[in-house]
């Protein structure tokens, strides 16, 4: 694979491949051994007895667990600090001081009961491409910046203060801790009352990266190694409240019911059916649905259900939710019920990865005989919000059984430390510019 | 409509018919406007301060009403106590003490915020037969019995005493009144301790017959005065379970999941197709559905839901449910989910009315010129258990709009008066024998 990084270094930067890339050697490499086993050091932290891990944001395993990996990124050079927001910070300083720092990361907190490489993995490879530098005496051109950002599962809550979208009325939601946002970030080192001055601007950062595990199992089941990702899709949410009249469900002959269910039903099928028309990778779940004092003697009078729609395209959301607007008219006219749809103002926009550091990782991948396939995230990610502050780019790799948010996540060392190569070698050809 | 009375009398009891149905002039009748007065009367009890019916058994209104109740009781001549189990019977002596009783009546208690007309109406019907024997200064044969169970609303639980069916592990079961069963039987003067004491043997009575409104708009829809009642319906119900796969909505393509929440939709459609594709009046409901734990973002991994069926053949009931089986079986293939069923221990077997007392009953609809239709009772009413004691029967009136459980529940006092001496002239009837 050699030669194919040649041909391409060649056309694209061919003074400086030969500098830092080896071509006469092998090229610098992560440590497999190192990044495993610092999963399952930092697994650990915040295990419960039943050995549960319970990392959640601001519970005194996350606090712990933060201690542990500001050490190893001191450890490893880095000057650590902690912003207002509660993120941790680890720079590197690089050869131009007037150069912006390419920045990379992810998060350490964990759902309740969750996994040890959801956040836990992209960290562990931030800070190990950080101990490979180190090892091999390299300085970069631009600084260096490992963010561990705070509580992401709870809303990408650190990395939207850094980019100053964090609401005001986020502060006081309480996450499964049991601490609110504003007396979490207090806990670990955090000022609430002075949020705004972590926001940075853009043009801050001259790169954000990401690796991730994929959370889905496309990866593993094409046997390809890593995901290049071409954006985090949009989310659009909807409440649906279907009405029709609740009644006894032993003397209303079948034929005049307004069974409310009936209708749900059919919507919900409706959502699948409209949602699998179109071409690509959007996907919509109605992930909720209750009968509100519902019991099995009373037909169904209200049922509340939730809508969520996601993909690279606003636009087609849009055109599928107008689709699927469309056949609940069709159902309530038919069972005599109606149907009303609220667009939750909980919008989050598609966000586009850099195409050149799409290209970066693509040459790091093909330099190292990675094989990738480009994907979407459906999943929301802190890389999401930095790209408020410059380009952004993530790389996934397979997740075993597409599980994640549960004890059983795992990826192999080897697909581990595949992945941390890419993100390495980005780095340094990102580096080049 | 006399000569139709006079023709059917002739084959069936002759002697009888001229002794007290009279022929040359009006046959005797209840008071319409005593009735609509006593209902709108009774409503005053356990009405909260925002005009809502509230009397819950064994709150402090159900107490009043009960009061009140038996003070009409001892004023109508009825010899008035209340049995071990909280029932008030009130019992008038007939010529005959050798002669079992022919009893009639229904509860005062009411759903929270119910109506003025479910249960009421035929406790007052019950007590307007007395009044009208009374003023006519008829003496019956048989002695007779108004019997007003208690706690008809959470269980027939007066009548499943009387009939020696209430189970002891019901007496813990807490009402909407924050009392339970044993507490409140002790409220309205009944002894939880000495409840067997309550219970009556199979040919204790020599009828029991009721009248209740439809709660559905058969009879309103058709213009018809009265229901006479063919049987109340068995109810057999299961709790189902549906597994699939709880993952992430956003990372997992519509491709690769196992969605509970698709192959139950699919299943509550199968269930209202599969009961539709028999002939009859019988019907099933899901009238619960939820997701544990389920969100917006999490594709449903579990799916719990009710299924009641009910009908007036067990056997048909049992076929719709392995109809359904069946389909469950083939979504679950196809939806790639696993569909359980638990048939739950809640079975009420069908309850047929006497075909005796039917005739009667329509002997004296006819009689009167009122129009019927025959029904099945697709609710539960205290009749069923009564069946354990002798023959029963039971007829309805239109309930407009078919609503019940609920504070629009109305019947006209035309409607309710009609319904009354359909129960008036069966009991003489009845008498006859």
């Amino acid at each position: 694979m050699k030669t194919m990084l040649l041909s391409i270094s060649f056309s694209l930067f061919i003074s400086s491949v030969f500098a830092q890339v080896s071509f006469s050697t092998d090229p610098i490499s992560v440590n497999e051994k190192r990044i495993e086993q610092r999963i399952f050091e930092l697994a650990k932290y915040g295990r419960n007895e039943k050995g549960e891990g319970q990392r959640v944001a601001y519970s005194q395993g996350d606090i712990e667990g933060r201690a542990y990996f500001m050490d190893l990124m001191r450890q490893a050079g880095l000057d650590v600090r902690i912003d207002f927001a509660g993120n941790i910070i680890g720079r590197r300083d690089g050869k131009d001081p007037s150069k912006k720092p390419i920045a990379f990361g992810s998060h350490i907190d964990m759902v309740p009961n969750g996994g040890n490489y959801d956040g836990a993995y992209g960290a562990i490879t931030a800070l190990e491409i950080i101990e490979v530098l180190k090892e091999n005496k390299i300085t970069t051109n631009h600084p260096l910046e490992v963010i561990i950002f705070q509580n992401e599962e709870a809303g990408l809550v650190g990395s939207r203060a850094m980019a100053g979208r964090l609401k005001i009325d986020a502060l006081g939601q309480m996450n499964a801790s049991g601490y609110t946002i504003a007396e979490g970030t207090k806990r670990i080192g955090g000022d609430p009352d002075r949020l705004s001055e972590a926001a940075r601007k853009e043009g801050d950062l001259a790169a954000f990266i990401e690796i991730h595990i994929e959370q889905s199992k496309v990866l593993e089941s094409q046997g390809i190694d890593v995901a290049i990702i071409e954006g985090i899709v949009g989310i659009e949410d909807w409440d649906i409240t279907v009405t029709g009249l609740a009644n006894h469900a032993g003397s209303t002959p079948m034929n005049d019911r307004q069974d409310a269910l009936i209708a749900a039903s059919k919507l919900v099928l409706a959502v699948n059916d409209v949602v699998n028309s179109y071409e690509g990778a959007q996907v919509g779940s109605v992930g909720k649905i209750s009968v509100p004092s519902g019991a099995p003697n009373i037909i169904p009078g209200k049922v509340e259900m939730s809508l969520q729609m996601r993909d690279l395209s606003t636009e087609k959301i849009m055109k599928m939710y107008t689709d699927i607007e469309k056949r609940a008219q069709e159902i309530a006219k038919e069972t005599n019920t109606q149907i009303a749809f609220e667009h939750l103002n909980l919008s989050s926009t598609p966000t586009f990865a850099s195409k050149e550091i799409q290209e970066k990782m693509i040459q790091a991948a093909e330099s190292l005989g990675i094989s990738y396939i480009k994907m979407q995230s459906g999943a929301g990610h802190d890389t999401q919000e930095m790209a408020a502050l410059g380009p952004i780019g993530m790389v996934f790799i397979p997740s075993k059984d597409g599980i994640s948010h549960n004890p059983k996540e795992y990826s192999s060392p080897a697909q581990m430390a595949k992945g941390a190569n890419v993100m390495l070698h980005t780095v340094l050809l990102l580096d080049k510019k």
